[in-house]
């Protein structure tokens, strides 16, 4: 990777923000495939610098490339392409915008910041006719952002529903397979480095938020950002729900939702969302375990389609931004450009009152004659339909017998109703004495049929 | 879709040919969606025409849009992108070529043609600067053309693993659910709409080695055309197959297999294969069954990604040319150009000779003391190692009892051998009077192990 190249052709310079797990597996790669890439580049890269916080760090580069100001570096005239892999916001995103002023190509992985930002990054890129890369800030080494933004160009997407974050899909795949709890799981997923220290990104939902709002807009040519999407993490799930899901034939899967739908005043809306939800075993996502991604995306002519793979890890991830990596580099060679960001169908984001699915509703209820009755006319009075009903004894420990009601465990399955007139149910249901408590609620995704 | 652009732009005109299935749904979607085609394009796109062998036929479109002379209709001036979905290889091929040297845009799903002029008409493309786009040539609505020639750029694809064909994907799994063997079961696909009149080209693997080839071509950057695939239909396949591979945990599908390997004389070439292939349970390919189509990819740095869905039909074909059209059509506004044929890495195809997999072989052998010695004896001398072996009694009709020899059958699964040693072992077997009949040799994919 030199600046003279054997041809003569100019290369294409790349400066490399960041040079943990997976900038070190790009850099890496960069080098070994260099003769590969630059076949397919119609020019050769050449690796301009790498900025890093510790100088010092023996990282087995020349030393020469390493720098601690990533602005000097996006600025030099010899750099077209800018990849970012620092993560965070504030530091990138001046950085980013910089580069793309001057007409650099810019590749990144960072979600967070382009579930924010990429609005104003994208105009920045529009204004200087260069492009904005970013297949990797979504399911790692899976083509979805590609696919999404060119295969699917000519059809109507009406559904995109991801398994996008490996630590919640891990802890639950676990969870599903052993009977532990949330928290045995997830103390023993960071002990085996599927967790982070602080786990509160990915298992409450935000790492997959901003991904469901990056895919969002996209797959509806409209805005979305992180702070659109609904969310609800998987650390009220309980060996008891999956016990509940395994009934039913169904596992708990964390899904990114993202949906085109029709609101109750009849205009077009996005709906984009997070949680824990049930899905059945014969749903493609349903086998998805582990660490492992994949994002189903329903379309009107395409149908069903689901892209599968490694969503994290250093070289599934630079996967992705080499290809973003190669593409940016062509279009400097041709002086081309992709597709920019489509944001024409500006479509509003629905609230959470508008979406409609079908759920499972587990409670407490005091074992009485009558109780059934008066559930389900709850139920009916809010216009939700019951597709199924069951009632179980609750045992108690004998000391206990005579203190207490004797109660019974109620779970109800819904057909497809509105999450207005559920949380409705659900709050009614709460206030009658003979319910003790709404032990969980919990949608049911993935049916076709009502 | 008329002339006059609200906006002024100057539409894009789309010439197509042909209008079975997939014409008529292109066509449909076109109109249905052509406010948001033009959105996403920059530009309306116009239908200047449709070319038809019978004029009479009610299509309902404006009769003034069909023609049966499609040489003139792609030789028209406004005519930007041409479609073909007429089929056959000898009365498009000049008309695509026509289009392409006029910088017409070509968008086709003529699996056929393009395994084995791909090369001949890249050329005319690279000369006049325009694209030939074929998405939907490979697994229908799938993106998978699109994802290995872009998500995939900067990553070193090591093997290409297809279930490419519908028909035979149903055939099969169909004789792994009910036990029926290969005449029925076709006789029942063909009755129900899942095989042509002439099943050939599906059931002897015709279909899916023109689509290795043009998968093989994509992932290695090399030549590889439909007579340099290596072939074996489904025929052949019995119940009894079907009940080894339960045996081993296994199912059978008919594979796509294109894959970099080094040859016995250290050089790197292709290896671009159709077979039906004994596959693991646990495999993702092993789940997708009917009609439906998938390619597992698994490349350097990406691992094993995959990509499933619809390979067939008018709306999931549509979907994949509408991409490629919408694709095509924002080129041609934006002056730009995808990437075209890559064939920099120029590697030459490998024989069977070359490949080495995992072999089971059934043979009928004489009930003999010493039998068992002397076909192991076999395998060793030719370098072949043993991984399991089973033998099990005949049991013949009693009438028969006096008459013939007592013989039992014998199982044998390889570890990982050449092909060249695994058929000089069966040559050698079959010479041998005790073996009365090699029964079945079918080739165990998608284990990672030796």
């Amino acid at each position: 990777m030199s600046d003279a190249s054997a041809s003569g052709v100019r290369p294409v310079g790349v400066a490399v923000l960041g040079m943990g797990t997976v900038g070190s597996e790009v850099i890496r790669y960069m080098t070994e495939n260099a003769d590969a890439l630059a076949a397919r580049i119609g020019a050769p890269l050449a690796l301009r610098g790498v900025a890093v916080r510790d100088l010092t760090k023996d990282r087995g580069l020349d030393p020469d490339l390493l720098t601690a100001d990533p602005s000097s570096l996006v600025a030099r005239d010899d750099v077209d392409v800018v990849v970012e892999l620092m993560g965070g916001i504030d530091v990138p995103r001046p950085l980013l915008l910089e580069a793309l002023r001057h007409g650099k190509a810019v590749v990144t992985a960072n979600k967070a910041l382009l579930a924010e930002y990429t609005d104003e990054l994208a105009a920045v890129a529009d204004s200087t006719h260069t492009d904005l890369y970013f297949e990797a800030a979504v399911a790692g080494a899976i083509p979805v952002i590609g696919p999404l933004r060119r295969s699917m160009a000519g059809d109507q997407v009406e559904r995109v529903l991801g398994i996008v974050n490996g630590t919640t899909n891990y802890i639950l795949s676990e969870m599903g397979s052993t009977g532990a709890d949330y928290s045995e799981t997830l103390a023993e997923a960071s002990r085996l480095g599927y967790a982070e220290a602080d786990p509160t990104a990915d298992v409450e939902g935000y790492d997959a938020a901003a991904k469901a709002a990056i895919l969002a807009s996209i797959a509806f040519h409209s805005r979305v950002t992180a702070g659109d999407v609904y969310r609800e993490g998987i650390s009220r799930i309980s060996p008891d729900d999956f016990e509940s899901a395994r009934d039913m034939d169904c596992t708990i899967k964390l899904l990114a939702i993202c949906e085109k739908l029709t609101q109750s005043d009849g205009s077009e809306a996005v709906s984009a969302r997070v949680y824990p939800a049930l899905l059945p075993n014969t749903h493609p996502l349903a086998t998805v375990n582990g660490a492992f991604n994949a994002v189903v995306v329903e379309a009107e002519a395409a149908g069903r389609l689901m892209f599968y793979g490694q969503g994290a890890g250093g070289s599934p991830t630079a996967s992705a931004v080499l290809g973003d990596m190669v593409a940016a580099a062509r279009n400097k060679v041709g002086a081309g450009r992709a597709p920019g960001e489509s944001t024409y169908a500006a479509l509003p984001v629905a609230s959470m009152d508008e979406i409609s699915t079908r759920y499972h509703v587990r409670m407490r209820v005091a074992d009485k004659p009558g109780v059934l009755a008066l559930v389900a006319a709850e139920f009916s009075r809010h216009g939700v339909s019951i597709a199924q009903v069951r009632q179980t004894e609750v045992e108690l420990p004998e000391t206990e017998l005579d203190d207490v009601e004797p109660s019974a465990e109620l779970t109800v399955l819904t057909h497809r109703a509105s999450e207005r007139a559920l949380s409705d149910t659900v709050a009614a249901l709460s206030d009658q004495d003979a319910v003790t408590a709404i032990t969980s609620v919990i949608r049911l995704e993935g049916v076709d049929t009502e």
